[in-house]
């Protein structure tokens, strides 16, 4: 443009200036850069096809669509793909990049040759490593030139619970800021809390409320996450409260209960074939108020999947009509976060994202324009990806204050006692009691029962400095094999650092290892580190290609393969046997958890609260 | 509730308190206030209905829907409606109540029983009387209890264009305060000078994109309007302006061409039987891009027609199906105005809005529900209406300066000559050049030609109070009866005061006529006032029931046919033979208008103006 503006970050005033341009482009009274011929194009407002149109393009942006040839103006540069399908750019409604453990510039190089040029950020988990900076760090690389549109939704569990701290508040006044900060915000990131939001009583409740009155003042979305709430009057409570979504929905008949009471619904790939086909059962014919998402997924998971192509190919398998699947993942979400004028449709205006498919039952991705220019041909990256160094408090996030020892790890028993009755868990444990269990005494120390496949199960404040552990007994997810532990500094959604190990000497070397590393995983087996994965971001992310952090992964799981692997069920299908990559997830404080452990706190000294109720118990007695 | 929110406005920390409750109450743990159950009910999401549901109602909002017995709690007071089938309250997308000519508490008596409970208030013509009270205004009626939701959009075109003046000024810091003052504004009302949008010369193109970016910076909605945009460029032009909906289109091709360049259309009844066969002829599929509204229809019309009810029936007529009419008017309208927690659905949260139909094919209502009471049985309001003393700046807002004579209509020849060419426009004259036609002069003064139709029309500035008056002459459009003229005060959409007359003499009795009744019609004939119409709220609207008004009207236009009116061709269907009541539609400066009749300003003295270029030119020469 004959102006200086990056157009990477929207705001009002460069957005007039742009749109200024942009009209006079379209007239032919400004030239354009770019005429992209297409054989076909998709309206996603009418879900219908077009044959051989043509996009114009200025700059990062779609001034016209027109029959080809129909454009008034001079243009720069013209490309024909005469074999080629177009439809938008592929957004996700949800999604917590950290879960890629890619930091945003790498996530970008993943998944926009897979079609997704923009996403929802739902910054649980980054915001609750520091909360104050959510939106500086996920605007970063889209600042840096990045063509992955981010925008952030700080989420509305920092801290999760009342139980959790560091790592940051938020609440009303910071919310109010980000959504002042910039139009880049869409809103408040799934409030789950159920607990919380219902229950006055509730020490969240005033946090989490003034959070969502900061986002109806600034007009834009307040996300839910209703997780196991299944009964009628709960969904109606929850559509009351002004939560606008859920995407915790598993089978057909919840899906439905929950859309059909003011709720957009958002649909993740593990229970999408069986609810994609229930409601093609019930004859649904207005898919309108339905998105696909991904949420969470792995950078090895999309390399083998795919990324929201993946959820479109599925929902295509599962029977729905490939233009619907793709408006589930253009339209129907812009629409749901009242971000039109930019994203979701090949239109005027809009950013010139543009998926081209060879084949569109198969949804077969030939190539990827974002920006308004090719980023990718298959599934190669094409630009540069931008060189940002993540700043200190990106970086320097694990702080424990010392190197741990086996003693920091030791649970004492009560002077005298040869047994002690020991408060269990299981990883995804969602009844509304612990389990107990009688555990022998030795030197003083209560003690794993290997036999009973019980183990210790620990949570490390990673915030405070002061080399707080809490610790307990778990059952079914620990190795068996002797001196060995696992730790990792993702567990969500506090991102403490957890480890679990069959002895304390093991977790201390594990937790250290950690900790040396800025974050990540670490595996010791019989006494030595075998292997280690680095998040040096927040604890969280890899500031590197996908395919290298897939590669460290797979010698991770290699090394763990050597371990023997304690298994008991819980609730299927979050919890399996083999590597316990899942108790990351084991530490969630949301609804529907009751009993959890927490980082040590004055609340809950020993770190096992009851999310629902506030009560605390020892975890020995 | 337990405790005191009025629940009319709505603001975020009332509504933080009521949700709060209001889950309380879905979940059966506070008493509801009414269990109101249906024969069925229509879920607008999926568009399916259920049978037997209960309604369960906290005060104003629906705290729980589901089969009839489900809900847990207790409830006050219990209706049963086993033979009706309930719809969310309608939703107007676009509609001037100023056109019904009722004080917004008369509109909801009008409208309510009509299905109409909520409208998005489009204030071109209040803004532009009386600008800086736009938002006071319109929710004055609301602040008093009046049962329809009124969320004003103050009008994009104070002053329509640059060379109007008087009742405020809407620029960027103007748009901005309303929209930071509540939550009711839902955007900018429908920008349609579409020369100062595109065009970065025109005089205002800075005020506008002032009030685009301030709509922008608030997450707020840009209405469009693009009459005479049917060219594609223009179209795509519209687009990437950011202008995000359109409801000037007349053809289904238009429509069409509209709807897939990524606008929002709002379909009006006088093109809707044809574009609504002609997109079914298309085999769309996909309607959730489109609303049906009203845009103006005065309150004679409404008793005649119907309100948003009679948009549906005319939809249903045409071949829609009625689920798919009713979507039109309830969560798409309400999806594009990011009114969704609020209104558009019969779901927790919204308020307890519901018309109970009794033929849903002929679309036959039989009561209507708002606010969480019953407002009416068949066409009756059963509410009291509030009494509303409208204050000073909404009543007292004709300021001529002094009484009007013959004198201020004259129009001087140059000395010495015996014919003057007269530059002539005729109503919705829309070409480049406005008509001439030599003029006889009698007494140095301009002469009106019966013979040919030709006439004396004029602008009466309203506001500065300099008895200025802009007068010229039109073609086939006044009265041929002798000393006969017809005035009124309001004048698309300035809305100074316009008057048409035979004589001098009858003009200024009828424009004195017109102010002494603080606004509203007179019609003047030979000599004598024959019959006037009130509007004395803004001269737009009258403070009494639609009834009254309808009656005072008829006497008018009975009066009305005893005159003999010229008539020649202009715009069909914009303007036809008869009462020339369309006059008042005649003074618009909007595209695709070109020569105009404005009060005299500092760059048109004597009122003639191209609104397209700023060219100026003597109203005879």
């Amino acid at each position: 443009m004959p102006f200086e503006i990056q157009d990477t970050i929207i705001d009002a005033d460069s957005e007039v200036r742009i749109r200024q341009h942009l009209t006079l482009v379209a007239l032919g009274k400004e030239k354009a850069d770019v005429a992209l011929r297409v054989g076909r194009l998709l309206d996603v407002a009418t879900r219908t096809w077009s044959q051989d149109q043509e996009i114009i393009i200025k700059d990062r942006r779609i001034a016209y669509v027109g029959k080809a040839g129909s454009y008034p103006g001079e243009v720069s540069t013209r490309v024909h793909e005469p074999d080629l399908s177009a439809v938008p750019g592929l957004g996700e409604v949800h999604k917590h990049i950290e879960s890629s453990h890619l930091t945003p510039e790498w996530e970008a190089a993943l998944v926009l040759p897979r079609g997704n040029t923009w996403t929802c950020e739902a910054s649980h988990e980054f915001s609750n490593v520091n909360g104050a900076k959510t939106l500086e760090f996920w605007l970063k690389a889209r600042e840096a030139g990045s063509p992955l549109k981010i925008f952030p939704l700080p989420g509305s569990a920092v801290p999760p619970t009342a139980y959790e701290h560091g790592g940051g508040y938020l609440g009303y006044d910071e919310q109010k800021t980000f959504l002042q900060q910039s139009l880049m915000t869409a809103g408040l990131d799934e409030v789950m809390d159920w607990p919380a939001v219902w229950n006055p009583e509730n020490p969240s409740h005033e946090r989490l409320w003034g959070m969502i009155r900061a986002t109806f003042e600034k007009r834009a979305v307040v996300e839910g996450h209703a997780a196991g709430i299944r009964d009628l009057p709960s969904i109606n409570a929850f559509a009351a409260a002004g939560l606008a979504s859920d995407h915790e929905a598993w089978t057909p008949e919840e899906f439905w209960d929950k859309l059909t009471h003011g709720l957009f619904m958002e649909l993740r790939p593990h229970s999408l074939p069986e609810v994609i086909k229930g409601l093609l059962d019930r004859g649904l014919a207005d898919w309108s108020q339905i998105a696909l998402t991904t949420d969470d997924r792995s950078a090895s998971d999309t390399l083998k999947l795919g990324a929201t192509d993946h959820n479109v190919r599925l929902a295509i398998e599962a029977g729905l009509a490939p233009e619907i699947a793709i408006q589930c993942v253009t339209i129907n979400p812009a629409r749901h976060m009242r971000l039109t004028p930019w994203v979701g449709s090949i239109a005027p205006g809009r950013y010139a994202d543009i998926v081209l498919l060879s084949d569109v039952e198969k949804f077969e991705i030939a190539k990827v324009w974002a920006d308004g220019k090719q980023v990718s041909d298959g599934k190669t990256y094409l630009p540069d990806v931008p060189r940002i160094d993540w700043p200190e408090w990106a970086t320097n996030t694990i702080n424990i204050g010392r190197d741990l020892t086996a003693e920091d790890f030791a649970i004492k028993a009560e002077p005298g006692r040869e047994t002690m009755t020991a408060a269990v868990l299981r990883p995804f444990h969602w009844t509304d009691d612990f389990l107990t269990f009688d555990l022998p005494v030795r030197n003083g120390l209560v003690q794993r029962d290997e036999s009973r496949n019980i183990t210790k199960f620990s949570v490390i404040d990673r915030f405070s400095g002061k080399a707080a552990v809490s610790k307990m007994f778990w059952l079914g997810c620990g190795p068996s094999t002797p001196d060995t532990a696992l730790a990792c500094s993702m567990a969500h959604d506090k991102h403490n650092v957890w480890c679990v190990g069959s002895s304390d000497e093991a977790m201390a070397k594990a937790v250290n290892a950690v900790a040396d590393n800025d974050g990540g995983w670490a595996l010791v087996r019989e006494g030595e580190v075998v292997a280690r994965m680095r998040y040096e971001v927040a604890g969280l992310m890899s500031c590197r290609p996908a395919e290298d952090l897939h590669e460290e992964m797979q010698a991770l799981y290699a090394e763990g393969e050597k371990v023997d692997w304690m298994y008991e069920p819980s609730f299927h299908p979050r919890w399996f046997a083999g590597f316990p990559e899942r108790l990351a997830f084991a530490t969630l404080t949301c609804a529907p958890w009751r009993w959890v452990l927490v980082a040590p706190c004055d609340h809950a000294p020993q770190g096992l609260v009851n999310v629902e109720t506030g009560a605390t118990h020892p975890v020995v007695f």
